[in-house]
């Protein structure tokens, strides 16, 4: 598995003429090598060269690299050899002409380090390595959705007057736990105006009548997450109120059609043209255009859209390739796992965000997160 | 309070020659501005200049910030606008030079965003931006401190036969938030050979009779860190294994009187000659001397000396500056607050590691974590 997932790594270094890379990112070490205990980010590098794979890190992870990865070559920094140092004797060693680092991740300090030991490097994007999941992928992912499920059911008999929001996060993740996985980002639960915070800080605000209920949740089960928002409402909403909720629940089932419909007008288009190769490359689905979908929904339905992304990727983190949004070039191809989260965010009415994971697989818009989407009302 | 701390900053400036900083770290950003908000890292940036402080963030964020950091001025980023775009367009309007950045925690995609719109920048490093602390965040500390000494007493009866590292982990994280903090890092729960990894990863490994068990943990409360180490045996030691936990105990306790007597001989020196005006920087007491200290009472025992620093500075990040190591510069100086931990880690006989917090504060070190340093041996 990390062979194949170097060998995607190489290619991309041909790709971009690039003869190493020194990967410093905690998600691309760990998808990379399988690596993922350093107390601190940047504690160590991956380097990968044509020839080799190297761990860069201090002889205090030493025991737990052959405990955990005992394939993975390491070179062990010390005070008179930093890591940069280790790199340039790579650099000399295999005679590389030019290394890529990963500007999104890699500190200045780490950069200036480099220059100084005279090694040329240039920034390559690393944001299609993992944009693809493998099948292995896929399977952790829907571990964690169908948690995620299950944490939002038991979450529900909780939610009654005086309850605060702090305290159905504090249950969410414990019952994370008692289920063996963990809570991967802070929950955010919003009551009333705070469900029209999209980037609402979960606090001690007590729960009152008609108010509506937003959950932004999500797990990690071995090593991949989750996300999914449910809004809920607490007493008797308002015909307003209803009428919003229903409007972002059509606009997230206008994108899903629209992938949908998209995905079978190109393979029946493949099945009469036969003679070219099917390769996933040909379904040319872009972010932007299913970002308009949903938008224009709640546009024409007189509300105003939502001041975010339709939607993202995720796998190892929360927020990964491809981007659903209306600055987004990204398409959607086979594998590709993602999420579809709708909002409208009225200050006097409150906020409703309706969020589901997705996958394209076999040439299908799979949904993962499978909890209600029909206006919950608690009393 | 921010306005003092962002004088300090400009004295900084000041001295560096720039007239502007763009703080990037979330911790300097609360520092100096109190917002601690953001639910992913470099979502926002302070951009401090002679006459203004400036929140640039997306509008996502606006209502936290005007709730939580009413008076700190915003600049609103955009899709058309980004950061970049709203550091250059201060710099016009205010006739910057040169702007100061953290050259550790920036990245370099944020550095070519600064180049592209032609913005001057030097690195400037902001270690002893909040290196003597100020009276309210030691108080802080202390609570926190208090809380890690609870944290140990609670768990001590739980360490039993069959018990895992994991579950006793765990036990002290539900404690830490029982009493209203949480633990501010991974703890470290290492048993028997375990014990001999500095860098353990807490496991699923199950007590047996005869082992060293090895707590590093600590706890954040009103956003302070704690940091304190304790070994206590199950079972009965050896007689080895007695001398080698006396002898890290004698280590510290030799570094810890190096400290006070340097203070002691330093002040009364200053009583003689009372016509110098009484600074704290007359105090010269390297972090490498300290570490010296400690070493020899571990090497003149005939164990390895511990293969990391002495001790830390720890505040609102579990390791800033000083740092007491063979490598420091560093001066201890008033209001600093630091670990001291020596260890000995031997794979046939186990690790042992005492660490406590000391706040150097009138001329005199005091201990803030204060649980026995005994051999406590459990049965």
């Amino acid at each position: 598995m990390f062979q194949q997932r170097i060998e995607h790594l190489r290619s991309i270094c041909k790709e971009q003429q690039v003869d190493g890379f020194l990967i410093s990112s905690a998600s691309n070490i760990f998808y990379l090598s399988g690596f993922n205990r350093f107390l601190v980010d940047h504690d160590g590098y991956l380097l990968v060269t044509k020839s080799s794979v190297f761990l860069i890190t201090s002889p205090l992870y030493t025991e737990a690299v052959r405990k955990f990865t005992p394939d993975l070559a390491i070179l062990e920094t010390s005070p008179d050899a930093w890591y940069s140092q280790m790199v340039k004797q790579i650099v000399d060693k295999e005679k590389l002409t030019v290394i890529g680092f990963e500007e999104k991740d890699l500190r200045v300090a780490e950069y200036f380090d480099l220059q100084e030991e005279k090694i040329a490097t240039k920034s390559v994007s690393l944001r299609n390595l993992r944009v693809q999941k493998e099948q292995e992928e896929i399977k952790a992912v829907e571990k964690a959705c169908l948690l995620t499920d299950k944490t939002f059911d038991y979450i529900l008999p909780f939610v009654k007057e005086g309850v605060t929001e702090l305290e159905l996060s504090e249950k969410m993740s414990a019952f994370a736990k008692s289920q063996g996985a963990e809570i991967g980002f802070p929950s955010i639960v919003a009551f009333g105006r705070h469900s029209a915070v999209p980037h609402h800080m979960t606090s001690d605000e007590k729960l009152t009548k008609n108010s509506f209920v937003l959950f932004d949740f999500g797990l990690r089960a071995d090593n991949y997450l989750s996300d999914m928002s449910r809004t809920v409402f607490f007493g008797t909403p308002s015909e307003h109120q209803v009428t919003l909720y229903e409007t972002v629940k059509k606009s997230q089932e206008e994108a899903m059609k629209y992938i949908s419909s998209s995905l079978l007008a190109l393979s029946s288009e493949k099945e009469t043209t036969n003679d070219e190769p099917q390769t996933t490359n040909q379904i040319d689905i872009f972010g932007k255009d299913v970002d308009d979908v949903a938008r224009k929904v709640i546009e024409n339905a007189g509300f105003p859209a939502y001041p975010h992304a339709l939607g993202h990727g995720i796998g190892l983190e929360v927020h990964e390739a491809p981007t659903l949004s209306k600055y987004s070039p990204e398409k959607l191809i086979e594998n590709m796992v993602f999420t579809i989260e709708p909002g409208i965010y009225l200050p006097e009415l409150g906020g409703v965000r309706i969020e589901d994971m997705f996958v394209l697989q076999d040439n299908q818009l799979k949904q993962l997160t499978n909890s209600s989407k029909q206006l919950i009302i608690l009393n």
